[in-house]
């Protein structure tokens, strides 16, 4: 009886305590499950006493405050209290959870799907944008603009249903490496932000994805790789449709922008797609402004943050002038409003976990 | 300590196992955690054997095919089996988890504000299709369409934050009666529904509502009423824009239609929002039968089920030419997709909570 079976259990556990109208378990039941609540009050109670939840996290400022802000939030006698209900916790994913340097990592994806799907496609050899690409002609691309990206994510991404897109996305990164690291790119997320989102869980708060990729790439990995599962990553969308050819019901990934996910569209999307208003908030760059002050708006306790790439030697350093994850206007924006700064290079203790703990 | 404390605490203990780095928990409190794990083992088995899960479900093959059903997907040793977190049940709402006769509710709410809203709208009392509301002129209302349906939706539904809606929605729904019964609407739901989201919900399943309704309606009540949080409701949703009037972050309803979660809609929906391929589906009209074959068409275990109202006595009687709810193509594709019919008056032992048990 592994991890799964277990988690069934506990999960029926939970959720009978949020139904309406709970079925009363019998007597013998009822007393067992009294004791085990006790119990697990007891257990968890013992393990916050003796665990650093943030081991990756150097002390300082900004560990004290998250730790600060959690323990406070999940206090009944604490006036940030917060009900498990609304603990919301929303994350940028590229350069908050994971490298975004020196591409994004989806765009690395589309590039290494035109050239694994050129040989079915002889026109792409003389037909711009796929040209450029098939030449690893990166500036002719660039030049080419938000149109050719656009048709390049057209050409990789749509077209087929999630369950083929999902395959062809966990393919790719069971093999890829990174240029630099010649890591997976999985491997490359951050260790203090893995650490942040299972603390948060462990604390009742719900660990959503709010990211400006497409949903589906990043939803092929999440739950493996963070914890967190399809139904809590909120993406920029493809319009799919349904249709039944053949008598078999298919959904199909379309050539069209559904809504995207970036900017003003961040709050948005919460909105429609999560429908609470955050408690906790991460981003790195501009196009996160939007979510952490809307966040930030919040009336009661709230914590918002910036993860500020300040480390050249074992990641990157890069804010204004940068072309990939620019923070600009949302570090203005932080020094007015009080977010917390993560610096890399300051608070974290290592950055991957490959790296050798201190 | 009330129940928000306990439950906190359980999500805790439940999600640790979740995340994928867990913090591993002192040798004391690992020991009490093996413990616990197998007490709520011991817990949940007695309690399955000891307590009917549908008390308001009448014997016969619809109910015992829901506990087969339960039972073997949630049975590590069953051919069925179906990992918990793959364990997603999709619920339409009007007809299937609530009265829709003699009118929707949301279009009951819709004229009720109207009328509310008149005094600060002198103009509608010659502007149609406002004038009919005021004069409770269905007819000439009917008549006017969906053009009228929408302008009535708009001026009700748009123009404010969502917290002002979800407002005015709590406030009309706490002292609204429904015309034949002289309930609070959120009485007329199905208490054979509300046990089966409990059961599913005890079982490992995660319930969700894909409405044709506008989603911010229903999530207004849905967690207090069907223990469904605002973040498992879908619906029909309107483009909602974020702005900063006066520094202060604002999201805004506006009257443009973003998406109709109904029909095909459903299944599009159901991918977008959740990103899994339901296990369990029920419905109610033609307006489910996407979402009910999408549901049917996936590998592996699936129960998929049409309600069907067939009990003039105790609540209403209708099907192929019902203008509301309308039950056709969808029965006819029950019939070849072998879909499991849930017949109201022969499945069910009583329809709402208020009714005498049998």
């Amino acid at each position: 009886m592994g991890r799964i079976g277990r988690r069934g259990r506990t999960v029926e556990h939970t959720e009978a305590l949020r139904s309406p109208h709970p079925a009363r378990p019998a007597a013998p039941a009822r007393a067992a499950y009294w004791f085990i609540s006790a119990a697990i009050a007891v257990c968890a109670s013992v393990h916050a006493q003796t665990a650093d939840p943030l081991p990756s996290w150097n002390d300082g400022s900004v560990k004290q405050n998250i730790v600060a802000f959690v323990q406070g939030t999940t206090n009944m006698g604490d006036r940030r209290f917060v009900p498990p209900a609304e603990r919301i916790a929303v994350f940028d994913n590229d350069g908050t959870l994971w490298t975004e340097q020196p591409m994004y990592t989806q765009l690395v994806f589309a590039l290494d799907r035109v050239k694994a799907l050129a040989p079915s496609h002889p026109e792409w050899r003389t037909q711009m944008p796929f040209s450029a690409v098939l030449r690893d002609d990166t500036k002719a691309f660039d030049a080419a603009g938000d149109k050719a990206l656009e048709q390049v994510m057209f050409a990789t991404h749509t077209g087929m249903t999630p369950e083929e897109f999902t395959k062809t996305v966990n393919d790719w990164i069971a093999g890829a490496r990174h240029p630099r690291f010649n890591r997976r790119y999985t491997e490359l997320v951050y260790q203090p932000m893995i650490e942040l989102l299972a603390y948060l869980r462990a604390s009742g708060f719900k660990t959503y994805i709010v990211t400006g990729g497409t949903v589906e790439f990043v939803r092929a990995w999440s739950e493996r790789v963070y914890g967190i599962p399809p139904e809590q990553v909120v993406g920029t969308t493809f319009v799919t449709k349904y249709s039944i050819p053949n008598a078999h019901p298919t959904l199909t990934r379309e050539p069209e922008v559904d809504f995207v996910d970036d900017g003003p569209g961040k709050p948005e999307a919460i909105q429609k797609f999560i429908g609470r208003h955050p408690t906790f908030a991460v981003g790195n760059s501009d196009g996160d402004q939007e979510m952490l002050e809307w966040t930030a708006g919040r009336s009661g306790a709230r914590f918002v943050a910036l993860v500020h790439h300040t480390d050249a030697q074992r990641e990157w350093a890069y804010d204004r002038s940068s072309h990939i994850g620019r923070l600009d206007k949302a570090l203005d924006e932080a020094a007015r409003g009080n977010w917390t700064v993560i610096d890399m290079k300051r608070d974290w203790a290592r950055v991957f976990a490959f790296e050798p703990a201190n």
